[in-house]
This record gives C-alpha cells, sequence and structure tokens, in this order.
C-alpha cells in the first residue's frame, strides 16, 4: 500500500498516465488518488500550486519528496521500489540501450502530437497558417512512420524489446491518445498492433482514463492522417 | 579509455554538450570525437544517418548500442559506469527526488528558449507574428524568473543541491546558451552565479563549445530578457 504517495492526475493526460501505469506495475496501489478537470481550470488550483508552481498536472508527492515531471516520477519510482513489482529497466547493456533511446524519443512523437492536436489552442485566431497545420501534419505523419518502421523492426511485441518496459510506458499513452483522436489503425497495422495488445495489460487497464470509458472515441482528427 | 565509444556532435549544441560533460565526469576520455558543422548540414550526412535516422546530434554509438537522445545517452552512462568517475544520481530518495524534477523540467527551460531563439528559423516570414514573439519574450522571461527563485533556495551551489549531479548537466548547457545570446547577468543573479560557478569546473571547460571560444558573445538577441 502507498498511502504516502498522493498524485494529482487528469484523465486523458499522457504525463498523468504514465505515472498511474508505473505506480501499477510497481505494486504501490491504495496511493491517494485525485483526479482533477481541466476544463474546469482545477489544474491552477491551490492543491495543485502547493505541490507544483508550474500549476500542471500530474503533481505527485512521495512522503515530502515532490516528483511533477512525469518521466522523472517514473524514473524515481522505479529507483526507488527495484526490486517490487514489473523490472522497468533492463540490466543488459544492449536492451537499456534501446530501452532509454525509445523512452525518450517517445517525447518528440507526443510534441508533434500535440502541435497538431492543440494547434488552435496554441495560436490565437489571428495567428493561424493553413501552410504551418499542412506542415505539422506531414511532421506528425513522417514521426508516425518512423514508429511504424520501428514497430516493424521490433523483437517483440513492446517497443524496446521483449519486455514491458519504460519505454513503454513513455511511448504507450502517446499511442492510444493517437487512436482515440482517429487515426486509423489499417493504416499503421504495426502501431495498432502495438497498441491492442497492451490496452488489456492489467495496470494500463486498471489506470484507464475515465473520461475515455465514457466516450470512446471522442474526435475524429487524426482520421486523415 | 573509451575507444569503443563515437560521439558525433555539433558546438555550442546543449543536447551534444550534455553527452559531452557526461563523458568527462565519467572519466570517458579518449572516445572517438567528431564535431560536425551544422551549418554544412553535416547532421544530415550519411555517417549520422547510418546511427541516427533523425539525422540530429548528438550521435552516440558504444559498441553496438546506440542512444542519441541526450538524456537517454546521459542516464545510460550513468548506469553503466555507475562506480566510475563522479556519481551523477544521489541515493538519498529527497535529493534524488529533486534531482530528476530539476533534471525535466531543464527541457521545459529548453523549449522556451527555442521558442525565442530559433522563432525566425521554425517559423517561414509570411507566419510570423509580433504577438507570438511577444509572448514567446513573456514565456521565457517567466521562466526564467522561477529558476531564478529555485536557485535562491537552493541548498548548495547546484541545481538540485549540494552535489553535482545529472541535473547540472541537463540545466547547464542551457544557461551557458542563455548568457551566451546575451542574457543579462544583473538581471538574474542566482543564474549568473550559477553559471559562473560552474563553467570553470573541469568538464564543463575540457567541453566548452570550440566556436564559443573563438566567438565569445555572438548575439545579444537576449539582452533585454
Amino acid at each position: 500500500m502507498a498511502q504516502d504517495m498522493t498524485l494529482l492526475w487528469g484523465s486523458g493526460s499522457p504525463p498523468c498516465w504514465r505515472v498511474m501505469i508505473t505506480l501499477e506495475e510497481k505494486n504501490l496501489q491504495g496511493y491517494n488518488s485525485k483526479m482533477l478537470a481541466f476544463e474546469k481550470m482545477e489544474h491552477k488550483s491551490q492543491a495543485v500550486m502547493n505541490i507544483n508552481p508550474r500549476g500542471q498536472l500530474p503533481s505527485f508527492k512521495h512522503g515530502s519528496n515532490v516528483v511533477n515531471e512525469s518521466c522523472g516520477a517514473c524514473l524515481y519510482l522505479e529507483s526507488q521500489f527495484k526490486s517490487q513489482g514489473t523490472k522497468l529497466i533492463p540490466d543488459c547493456p544492449a536492451e537499456q540501450a534501446l530501452m532509454y533511446q525509445r523512452m525518450f524519443e517517445s517525447l518528440t512523437l507526443g510534441q508533434k502530437m500535440g502541435d497538431v492536436i492543440y494547434y488552435n489552442w496554441k495560436f490565437p485566431e489571428g495567428e493561424r497558417h493553413d501552410s504551418a497545420v499542412k506542415r505539422n501534419k506531414e511532421n506528425l505523419i513522417t514521426e508516425l512512420k518512423l514508429w511504424e518502421g520501428y514497430l516493424q523492426k521490433a523483437s517483440g511485441s513492446f517497443v524496446a524489446g521483449k519486455d514491458f518496459s519504460l519505454a513503454d510506458i513513455i511511448f504507450f499513452p502517446g499511442v492510444a491518445y493517437l487512436f482515440h483522436f482517429g487515426l486509423c489503425e489499417e493504416r499503421y497495422p504495426k502501431l495498432a498492433a502495438y497498441y491492442n495488445c497492451l490496452k488489456v495489460r492489467p495496470s494500463i487497464k486498471a489506470s484507464w482514463p475515465p473520461t475515455w470509458l465514457e466516450n470512446p472515441k471522442a474526435q475524429d482528427m487524426l482520421k486523415d492522417f
């Protein structure tokens, strides 16, 4: 039981989901979990600001130790509970190298996805350009094809080898987000196979965004990608 | 001696510099080092593409293990050479939590810095707006003030406590970049003190960008920030 841990999170946020999957994989159920609503601006509430001066989710605390950055929280939990639950960083140097490489490349996928999905949110109307929308789309498609190729050559069901690892924890929520926003499974068969394989993993099922359960495919923004 | 390692890098690139500082701190001098010129598009050369399909620097190889993502390469090197050179990840849970938090927050500083410095490079002329330039400037200033506050409250000379750590390796090259681009030392006294303290550290001096030695303050883009 992890009663000395608190996680403030928002449904559907890939960074929040990463920390939730890690907590499940490390058998750290029973933490204080509080779902907040971005649309009500609860990520700017005092409860969040007390832990996280950036007013962002996730906000995570273990005793008096704060790690709000999602990749940092996952690395911290793996380090603090190394021998508990799933081993998330392989010992074998070759596997470890690939694990770190894919883990951090996943952040680039997240950025390119964000450039498309949050375009209207990021830029006020007078600053929007069709040429930028087109470029962001092309960049995301290039990125998706790169990952499709990685998975084509992968030696197992996971993104960095034969075992589930931290790379999957960072990568999977982004992949789920893409399909939630309408990405075509037929056009990206390896990404779709990966998604369908991992979505039934207990840690992932247990932490599935509750708002997605109510509304399984909210938007088709990516259907032509 | 690290003759089984190859690093392809570009002068002044914060991600490249991180890996170079890590190699110095872990006593891994003697690696195959090749400086490439971004302005000659050498990061898109075959030598790079063979290691790194993204055509980016750094590109790093240890034996047949490739880790091009800078944070990944630093974590890999610390893990593979844990007991050699400087210990870069503290054992103490509280120190470790802060280390991971500041390490990943540094990536946000890098993004906000990039939004300002690379604005004209990222957006073609017809897509540029004074309102965006103003917003990017405000965002970077807010970010700088946050870090100035962190350093004000810090318990030592380093960004995450009393010892040099991986957080400094990720953070410092960005700070050096800011001052190289003209940030005012008087306006950010804590950042300036941090910069002046660390710039004489042997690992950092040994890996100082050669193009900066020739041209110590290239631009004053940030002088009014």
